[in-house]
């Protein structure tokens, strides 16, 4: 597909997709990595705010000043060391763009955040995708020599596996003079108060990104809030980026209500813990289902259903008005992504899949 | 300045400056071109809509579906026709990636938006910038040969000069295979209803792209949306770079706030009438203290102070908590750029220009 009007670049794009949003029908949405439980209460009470709407008249603070403040605050770091943008897509576009474009290919997994090979073609960023081992741990160890940089998704996605601290920082020695991006969406789910965050390595290594977004841990993937942690000539550079591209990507009322948000660390843990304790129990069920399931540190789990095609029982289930995510990529097409979503949603899975079994059952055995 | 870790085109960037916000202090703002009056009283009850805060934990819709309908239907278009962004600059950003990435240069007027050629550096495109005459005025003629394209703001800023649509579709002309962006910021000050826009050349132009946004005309400044008109091949293009860039990027609580004030067309007319004529007496108020006004249809004026020097009455005026904008650049040097603000603020601009003025005729006395 070509244009006589666009730059000759867009033709060769390859957008990413991103997991199906439907409307109107009402289902089981475990698709996307939401966050089945409602964001902080103190949401609703910064959007009943009367300043709220003489706020929207003016531009909002290009800076984000409070909001930065906020995040510092809550993850123990200086306001210099905060960057925040629209959505963690908008930051992890910005650091491709601000960190990556070198010589040298950029090094990710081969199976991980299928947005990373995008935006290496957006900014025409050569990348080399090291395989992830046969449990589909990342190897830490094939990321050395001449490269543009580092980035991995901690834990990864779609399997949900976790490095340790001490492997991350293995992977800061071997790319000492490059960016190393640690994209981490789902480290709240990872252990006790996202304890396997290597926010805690910012001040020794200039070369750490941390990215965070309220997504799916704060219940907000709706106000697109996403944000990079890092020594401060990291976060500069991310402004010589961002200032080039839009000075104001916050809105006002995305401001406030992330800054809400942030404080709420109460709210935050409870239902973190509420998802990692449905996840430990539906990992449990679905290996009694015969399900091959991958260790998972975040809000979903990767799972092969046995002797069953994966697409089938993905169809299966849509059928049932159960919407999982199947992915039709080498060594993933035997597998389905499945979100954790509340308890009772979690029930009507695991009773569709043993619907769907026991039909198959019939159906084979005849 | 440079860093090891940046990708080296970061260190040449010379990021955009936005006027200034100032925070605590309490002052005249007229420096921003925001709107002096609130945005619709839809705006207060889409906010309170219980819906907002469940809708919040789920993505928002990716293709802003709902939005993108309802400013087809306001501005008599086609769904496929539109395309929105987090404010018109990321419109701006994603239009520059788009369709001005060629070998030729890109055409945009020596006296505009400052922020077109950041774009190109952000993005690598050369570009030339015909002179405006001494007028301030755009010479159409003058954007004919080869080029990767063309944008200028209609109503220019910081002039507020607009281009009568004659000239739009000469300019079109002129560059029937490379797509010419007509930045609309201010058209809803222009005239009766917006009737300068180019919009309805947009079935007849294959090459025309317009962009709009809700910041000035709709007073949603804080709101940070912006969208692009055009053919259904050019809105495809935009949505290619989007994709691959932020699946996205407008929020649900601003594709809901969007919705609901862009429907509100008579409170629209109402806010641009009242700036409009409020533009109009000030600009004969300045013309009496001896001020050069540059005719506007925006709701800004760019104007010269006579005998004394811009700088120092910029800087005077700010003495008096009056926020104006001065640029400190070529053939501007000698103007400030002054938002339109309500009739009470306007008087107080007046007053306190008519006092430095005697304060600076008695020194000169002396």
């Amino acid at each position: 597909m070509s244009n006589p009007f666009w730059s000759p670049a867009l033709a060769g794009l390859e957008p990413y997709v991103p997991g199906e949003q439907p409307r109107g029908r009402k289902l089981i949405k475990l698709n996307t990595n939401e966050n089945p439980y409602p964001p902080s209460p103190r949401i609703r009470e910064a959007l009943a705010d009367p300043a709220l709407v003489q706020a929207l008249r003016r531009y909002p603070d290009p800076e984000s000043a409070d909001l930065c403040a906020a995040i510092a605050t809550q993850y123990g770091v200086e306001s210099d060391q905060v960057f925040v943008g629209n959505g963690s897509d908008e930051v992890l576009a910005h650091s491709f763009y601000s960190f990556f474009r070198h010589d040298e290919p950029l090094l990710f997994p081969d199976i991980t955040y299928s947005f990373y090979p995008v935006y290496c073609q957006l900014y025409g960023i050569d990348y080399r995708t090291p395989a992830l081992r046969d449990d589909f741990s990342i190897a830490v160890e094939d990321y050395a020599g001449p490269a543009a940089g580092a980035i991995l998704p901690n834990p990864n996605a779609p399997s949900g596996r976790c490095l340790s601290l001490d492997e991350i920082e293995k992977l800061l020695q071997l790319q000492p003079e490059r960016v190393v991006a640690i994209d981490e969406a789902y480290i709240a789910f990872s252990g006790e108060r996202g304890g396997d965050s290597a926010i805690s390595l910012i001040d020794r290594y200039p070369n750490l990104l941390v990215i965070q977004t309220l997504s799916k841990s704060h219940a907000l993937a709706g106000l697109r809030l996403g944000f990079a942690l890092g020594q401060k000539h990291l976060i500069e550079g991310l402004n010589r980026t961002k200032n080039s591209f839009n000075s104001y990507p916050i809105d006002s009322v995305a401001q406030r209500l992330a800054v809400a948000a942030i404080g709420d660390g109460g709210h935050l843990a409870e239902s973190c813990n509420r998802v990692v304790a449905t996840r430990e129990r539906v990992a449990a069920a679905l290996a009694e289902l015969d399900f091959e399931v991958v260790p998972s540190r975040a809000n979903f789990l990767l799972a092969s259903p046995g002797t069953m095609d994966a697409e089938a029982l993905y169809l299966a289930l849509r059928e049932r008005d159960i919407l999982v995510r199947h992915f039709n990529k080498p060594r993933l097409a035997g597998y389905l992504r499945i979100s954790i979503g509340t308890d009772e949603e979690m029930d009507q899975l695991l009773a569709a899949v043993r619907e769907i079994q026991t039909a198959q059952g019939t159906s084979q055995t005849r």
